[in-house]
């Protein structure tokens, strides 16, 4: 090379990625999926669940049948026929009259949320969203240069007065709030009828704009999920979900419906990331819903789940150490839990891998160092005696960082993090 | 909304997308699908030449016997399986010793370039390109907020001191050549072996990066093609490609091949932006370049558009008026055509619609409003009675401007288009 520093990429970055960095944390998570570990670290569906022979004669038709057009480019908004299933589903949810036309389909919701992010967010600029919230959010508002401003939640979810406070706080200058108000990821907890209205209120006075995230609306164990905001409020109000919880993510389809004005924005934005979404996805989804029992299939995942979700609660309520709280979900994947005074659950990582049981410490949720006394676990992957085995390693971790604190005293208060939040994450396959 | 704007989002976009409009020449191309046009417009590979029906069986197994990992979340960079295989699909082309650890897997070749711009753009960055070029890297260009500065081609491919001159012009300012050296899209022409290395030697003296785009390299019609940049040179070079054009476009599988040092930051990238590409469609990917003669198939896409170039050209040659040039391609889909003085492709559009017709103008695949004298033909869609019909209609359309044109005198000189190149494009799915 002449000479040149052209092996050393260092200072040809964009700033927008000159910051992101792995963390020793995420190195971790890589021996998590090992058998021996119980992992409830992931986010992943119980895919065994599903039909498979039926999904595979289903998808040989979609090629052999239709493979000049499932096999080929499609337009970047998605197909016609998707985008009006989808309408469908979104109207079992309480969104009704959705035009096929204002939804964008998308490669899971993970893309929906960096369309938006394109279109509305320049570096400087101020989001608002729950803390703690998606670490895959984070990873898109840190790739946009933004500022991302936590709202506290309690057991109804986002609190209003914070919001407001929040709102105040930044002068007007948040572009939205991100939100997923339905089985929150990763507190599990849902924002309640009263609060929905409240919000939609708060952001109407102050033209703050409403990216809701519902991933796992349709995965309640107690009745149906509260109406989303887009089902009370239609103007200024963004809508995301994916197929990846209620059929399967190896897919990658997703979408977000649209304010109708942005629309061609966000098509225009996905384009230039992705050219189009693959036909060959959208067309397995839509026979999906078109032939197959789906919404039998959600109650056998809603079923699964509730199962595992009473099995890691019972399971923490048995063997916990004293002073350990958490959440208590009402459907989704999650359970967040907050660990007695003076532990750490980034620090304590390393000997939780060690006794063969891995969860994501809090600070992965936050981009501004907290969490350092959460954790969030899992419990739709794994079996409920799994789930049970994982939560005794676990406690027998925490028992002996409890022991040590005892003899030696207060340990060094954590430092904060540097680089990204997502950093302290593991990647999207870790079950 | 009380009195608030908030229907009106103009105020709030991002300054990435505030230029970003559909012109009218976007609107026409959909007319451009109907059958009864002739498209010479679109991108698209000849899918029903596949074996759709040995396809469907080993996807429908893909489902049925391995869904439980081809229907789940994957790892952002992709699995290790098919980058394995996408080492020995680029050893074929004379990338030897590339490691697995250094591919990362993306969602077309788009997602590839999107990400590479991800990493190293920041708004005002120059990035040097052929004129034309692909016009899906424009979009991406312009998204990132990148000037594009062209360098000119003959039939010999980029002219090596039009970058010498370019990259004195900028002051050393470029933050990467982007080059589609083989089968161009859209100019049909492919750098010669004596100018590969005269490029890589400017590049290494400037400290250039190199971004090499090879869609097409495996669709050689006359032995085969000059080995890629990558092939030459490793440190400096990103090697991008796809299976759009080798297997199925709809399927969404690309890759980068990156310097070492580079891959992670990618990688999270992706993530940022995917969260991780299709699990099934790597997974399609991988069985049919394994159990599947894919060398065979690519032969015979070969001579299906040789025979298709074959068609054109002549077709070309027999019909088109006085005065009208085209390139001559070696491989790859595309033909590009100069007009006699005074035509200008995008004002001839509608009335070539009219006629049932289709191409993409010039001016698409240029940042800077040049290119009204040009048009893209494609010929790897329309079998070759229907190419031939496709130009007859073209040079009547033609034939009827110049007479136009010799009546009434020079029309005023066509105005440079304002807004974003890729608005005069079709999208990904016109054939």
């Amino acid at each position: 090379m002449s000479g040149t520093t052209q092996d050393d990429y260092t200072d040809r970055y964009s700033r927008r990625v000159r910051g992101m960095t792995t963390s020793e944390i995420r190195a971790l998570f890589s021996v998590a999926s090992r058998p021996e570990v119980v992992s409830l670290a992931g986010g992943s569906p119980y895919i065994a669940a599903l039909p498979l022979d039926a999904v595979g004669e289903m998808l040989g038709r979609l090629a052999s049948d239709h493979g000049a057009t499932s096999l080929q480019y499609g337009i970047g908004q998605g197909t016609v026929e998707l985008r009006e299933r989808i309408c469908e589903v979104m109207s079992l949810s309480g969104i009704e009259g959705a035009s096929p036309d204002d939804v964008v389909v998308t490669v899971g919701g993970q893309q929906a949320l960096d369309l938006i992010a394109r279109v509305f967010l320049d570096p400087g600029d101020v989001v608002l969203a729950e803390g703690p919230t998606y670490v895959g959010a984070l990873g898109v508002f840190q790739a946009a240069q933004a500022q991302v401003r936590h709202v506290a939640m309690d057991a109804e979810g986002l609190i209003p007065a914070a919001l407001s406070q929040a709102l105040a706080d930044c002068g007007g200058r948040a572009k939205f709030l991100y939100t997923i108000p339905t089985y929150q990821n990763p507190a599990g907890v849902t924002l309640s009828e009263a609060r929905r209205e409240e919000v939609l209120d708060i952001c109407s006075r102050h033209g703050l704009l409403v990216v809701e995230d519902d991933p796992y609306g349709m995965l309640s164990f107690e009745g149906d999920a509260p109406r989303p905001l887009r089902a009370r409020r239609r103007e200024g109000v963004f809508y995301l979900s994916t197929f990846s919880k209620t059929f399967a993510p190896g897919l990658r389809v997703g979408w977000v419906l649209a304010p109708h004005a942005v629309r061609e924005k966000l098509v225009m934005a996905s384009e230039a990331s992705i050219l189009c979404p693959s036909a060959f996805a959208q067309g397995a989804v839509t026979q999906y819903l078109s032939t197959m029992p789906w919404r039998e299939q959600i109650k056998v995942y809603r079923e699964v789940y509730r199962e595992r979700r009473d099995a890691l609660l019972s399971a923490l309520d048995d063997l916990m150490p004293g002073g350990t709280t958490w959440t208590n979900p009402a459907g989704g994947l999650f359970v967040w839990a907050t660990l007695p005074e003076g532990l750490d659950s980034k620090a304590m990582m390393p000997r939780a891998i060690a006794a063969r049981v891995a969860y994501v410490p809090g600070t992965g949720f936050y981009a501004d160092g907290t969490g350092t006394t959460n954790m969030r676990l899992n419990f739709s992957f794994s079996a409920p005696d799994r789930l049970r085995e994982g939560v005794r390693r676990l406690a027998g971790v925490m028992e002996q960082e409890l022991a040590m604190r005892a003899v030696f005293g207060a340990v060094a208060e954590p430092r904060r993090r540097r680089g990204s939040a997502a950093a302290d994450a593991p990647g999207p396959d870790l079950a």
